[in-house]
């Protein structure tokens, strides 16, 4: 099976990022786009994003052999919905959303029948709309995808083949493992930090202005995932509730820990703690998932 | 007042960044340093990060007009008493502390009669030792000083002017003040990172390799203040307990509430919370506290 025209359905980071990689690492691969918002549309359509820019999903997907999915994880069904009887015989539909057991369960629900592998690059950046792509970003990251039982092994070959041209590493697992995963690695640290961010915009004894201007301390790394989309992330929160939760409890019962040793006055909890903290950063680096240079590189 | 020596106990992250800027911006200024640890007075030799490295405090401070101690906050005290009765009439004795209530009261104590004003620059790396140190670290970044009300005028300004001559923004407020602020900008972000890197690499059901593996989805950030030096968060979180715990309590707040707005579907609490933190980054942009390059400049 070769994938020869890709459909790309939402032209925000992802969509935009997915089309650039493509153009520069496989020029031969027709793409067309679609985004409901008629700006993004017409901005697409400047930055000449996909060979054509469609007035509609049904006809950006008619010839296409990949349909891939880049609109919130709340709007995939929709989205699956407005394609189901579009879609070319035998065309693999896939995804980028951050959480994937509701996306699978929906996919699968309206389009039965349908070559459906969810997938989801662990890639991003804070920023958000077409203009916000670029053609690097999933070199050297991971692409997970969660294919069904049943699925056709060419198809999900393929599938892999094409993350993998876009620099892409590719690892397979089941949904709920990777709904887990995620909420560890991804959605509890987003949450924390639009948590910290709003606590601290909204105190009385200490200023806005001061929290801004003192930031450098560390509130700063926080304030970078915190300016991630809102509607992404809502969606995300409300289609991986349980696998949140329960991470979020993990969490909450280690902080209540870190809570009760400041409290005694329990140096060694803390000195313990921290020590171990150090070598998972060695780790992410060493295995090239951060910049190794100091302060993520930040020019000073 | 002038200043024209300076001596620097601690040569780690901080007091070889102070080092390294004198030399660059201020090379007319004088400079002795010590380190208690050998091999970090060895390694100071070599970088020639100041003008002498001594073999004991007393014989770095006795011509300083100004002592920077750059130790632990729960050092200080010490430091200070093994300076006491070799500082030079008239000298300035300051430090770089994150914490500042527990060390003004030390350095007052050990130090009858000196002028002491203590002193916070809020910038840093997650590297430490005398390697880390770079000549621009306090480039457009704030340094708090808190002087004690019956501080010598002439003093307070020989200070600010130090600091604003290694390319700081000076701000006065008193110690309890700093240490609230801080305890929002730098020390709860600080503890928060500790503890999900903690949480992470605990867990039974997500193993560490994959924690490690998709670090990108947002963990990846909180393993670089999650590196910071063991024995100096020790310390803050021990020294500046009162304001961390009551900053915590009200993070805690925030995160339940947050927690029930997951649990029970309400999307519009989340997207309402996840918007106005947005607004936040783009602040400590403008201020200048923060890159404007996506992702923090990371390369990709």
């Amino acid at each position: 099976m070769r994938i020869e025209r890709v459909a790309i359905i939402g032209l925000g980071l992802l969509g935009s990022s997915i089309a650039l990689a493509l153009k520069e690492r496989a020029p031969g691969i027709a793409t067309s786009g679609f985004d409901a918002n008629p700006k993004v549309r017409a901005k697409a359509e400047e930055l000449g994003l996909v060979g054509q820019v469609c007035e509609s999903p049904v006809e950006a997907v008619r010839e296409a052999d990949l349909v891939i999915l880049c609109v919130p994880v709340g709007a995939m069904r929709d989205a699956a919905v407005s394609i189901a009887d579009a879609l070319k015989e035998g065309a693999i539909v896939s995804d980028v959303g951050s959480s994937k057991q509701s996306v699978a369960d929906a996919l699968a629900e309206v389009l039965p029948g349908r070559c459906v592998i969810p997938a989801h690059p662990v890639a991003g950046t804070e920023q958000s709309g077409p203009e916000a792509g670029f053609a690097t970003l999933f070199v050297g990251r991971w692409c997970i995808l969660t294919p069904p039982a049943d699925c056709d092994g060419e198809a999900l070959e393929a599938l892999s083949n094409f993350w993998a041209g876009l620099g892409a590493k590719v690892e397979v697992m089941d949904a709920a493992h990777h709904d887990l995963v995620l909420a560890v690695t991804s959605h509890i640290p987003h949450l924390i930090a639009f948590t910290i961010v709003g606590t601290a915009s909204d105190l009385e004894d200490v200023t806005r202005s001061e929290v801004i201007k003192y930031s450098a301390g560390g509130f700063r790394d926080f304030t970078r995932i915190a300016a991630s989309d809102p509607v992404m992330w809502r969606d995300v929160f409300l289609n991986n509730r349980e696998a949140v939760l329960e991470m979020l409890g993990r969490f909450t019962e280690d902080l209540t820990a870190l809570q009760r040793a400041i409290r005694s006055g329990d140096g060694e909890t803390l000195h313990d703690l921290f020590s171990r903290t150090r070598a998972i950063r060695r780790q992410v680096i060493e295995e090239g998932q951060e910049t190794p240079r100091p302060d993520f590189g930040r020019e000073h």
